[in-house]
């Protein structure tokens, strides 16, 4: 059985997922993206077979997935632009950490002839890029789906089986809703916290004191400014209201440290370390302790 | 040439020491350690010659090098007992993670007959004790050093060979209070940050939505509540400074995302971001960013 799979973008992403599928079973893949060196190498490497530089000249017509690998932005003008050229029954899915703006594009289009079946693996890097790509870039991710309630059992399936075969842990199917709201507290909160710890004074004069505790919080801080603040400001309210959340904790530690109350500091640590033990006990990410450094 | 090392509790960070010291040349290592199953297991490992369970058995009076591998609590305790036994020219360390109330508590025995180096390798794990201990914890990590102002340079010197010895990436010389400060920032600020994210209303709930971001800012808030807040409350001032900071920068974010000022929070992301993209070039970390997932 054929299927045609167009990639537009071949990005960290896109690149990573072309490169990831490459021997799936029956599978033409083909991709858009606008840069002709990307084009050339990834026809050189057989994980494409044909590449277009705008959408105008590709044939999305013909296609049964269609997978946007841009950011959001780029999607939701993708989708006001050319979607309407996709045909009956086929699929759109992409790779935003938001949903609610795509949604959001493809409600405004009555009668669309696609299903919507939104997607977000939980995998990326510091450095976008195709240079960046790489087949395994997807292994042991979790893989979230956000189907329209139109979509066919059997489109979901198929999705799953691509998802399986890039190599992702599981797939967990959401709406645009809740994806956005624990996104913002998975991901998104924790690039805001990277960030701002490294706004504080001492970044600079703390060479030779970090250990694996810094460099876990602040790795991500090395972000990609557009694409994060395209991502931050699609679901700012949530955010927002995250991030008082998170000052209101951190209050709780600054309060407790100047009560000259000890055992309170205790207790409070006492709760919050049992926490995350059985958050990393009941969802099995025990071993992820015991090869990483403080 | 003969070196009398003991070693003073045989948890995870003393265990490690020995296990990574076990092929020193000319070194003779020994311990005082309370488990009895540790003391065999180390001596059937080979890793030390004898052991004792208690101090008062010890013969401390015949070491060269003392290493207090306790929380810093049990360190000050060991101090006040038992320093006063070491022989003249001896050289006492440790492993704490603060060391202002450790240089206090040796300033408070007048004439004591050691030099007291002390010593902080940055590197842990999660879980303590003896039977997570592994040789090759050290590696890559940095060792701060913090020497009285009159230990000689070769004692310094022999402190240094052992740290290169055990795979340390480098040694870092400092003074109690620049390392506290310092680390206030770089360990703790990150232990209580991870605390705090574990805290939030949706940690139970966000299972599936979690990527690299989520597991680097938060693996670290499984930790011993007892030891870390030993280490809290004896850089209880400067921690709390260190969090008020930082709720001011989180506090720009919820603000800028609530401002409708898109472009003043794409600024916002690209100065930060710029700062940590800068510490990494500057400190040559570049190479942590390309395998790890976001």
């Amino acid at each position: 059985m054929q299927m045609k799979l167009m990639i537009v973008g071949l990005g960290l992403i896109g690149g990573s997922m072309a490169m990831a599928l490459k021997n799936y079973p029956g599978l033409e893949c083909t991709a858009i993206t606008r840069n002709p060196v990307t084009r050339a190498e990834a026809l050189r490497l057989g994980i494409i077979r044909s590449a277009w530089a705008v959408p105008e000249d590709a044939p999305i017509e013909s296609q049964d997935i269609l997978m946007l690998c841009l950011p959001p932005d780029a999607c939701v003008d993708f989708i006001r632009t050319h979607a309407m050229r996709m045909r009956p029954g086929s699929i759109l899915t992409d790779v935003c950490g938001v949903k609610r703006p795509l949604k959001e594009a493809i409600d405004a289009l009555p009668g669309h002839p696609f299903h919507y079946l939104g997607g977000h693996p939980m995998a990326g890097k510091e450095r976008g890029s195709f240079a960046n790509a790489t087949p395994d870039l997807y292994r042991g991710a979790h893989y979230i789906l956000v189907p329209d309630a139109d979509v066919p059992q059997e489109a979901v399936h198929e999705m799953q089986q691509l998802i399986q075969f890039i190599g992702c842990a599981d797939t967990i199917i959401t709406t645009p809703e809740e994806h956005d709201a624990r996104i913002g507290y998975t991901s998104q909160l924790m690039h805001v916290m990277a960030l701002a710890l490294c706004d504080q004074h001492l970044l600079f004069e703390s060479y030779g004191f970090e250990g694996g505790s810094f460099r876990g919080a602040t790795r991500v801080a090395a972000l990609d400014p557009d694409l994060w603040c395209e991502l931050f400001w699609a679901n700012r309210e949530t955010l927002a209201s995250l991030i008082d959340e998170l000052r209101g904790n951190l209050e709780v530690y600054s309060t407790l440290l100047r009560s000259g109350d000890r055992a309170a500091l205790l207790e409070q640590l006492r709760v919050s370390s049992d926490r995350k033990k059985e958050f990393d006990r009941i969802r099995g990410l025990e071993h992820l302790h015991s090869p990483l450094y403080k």
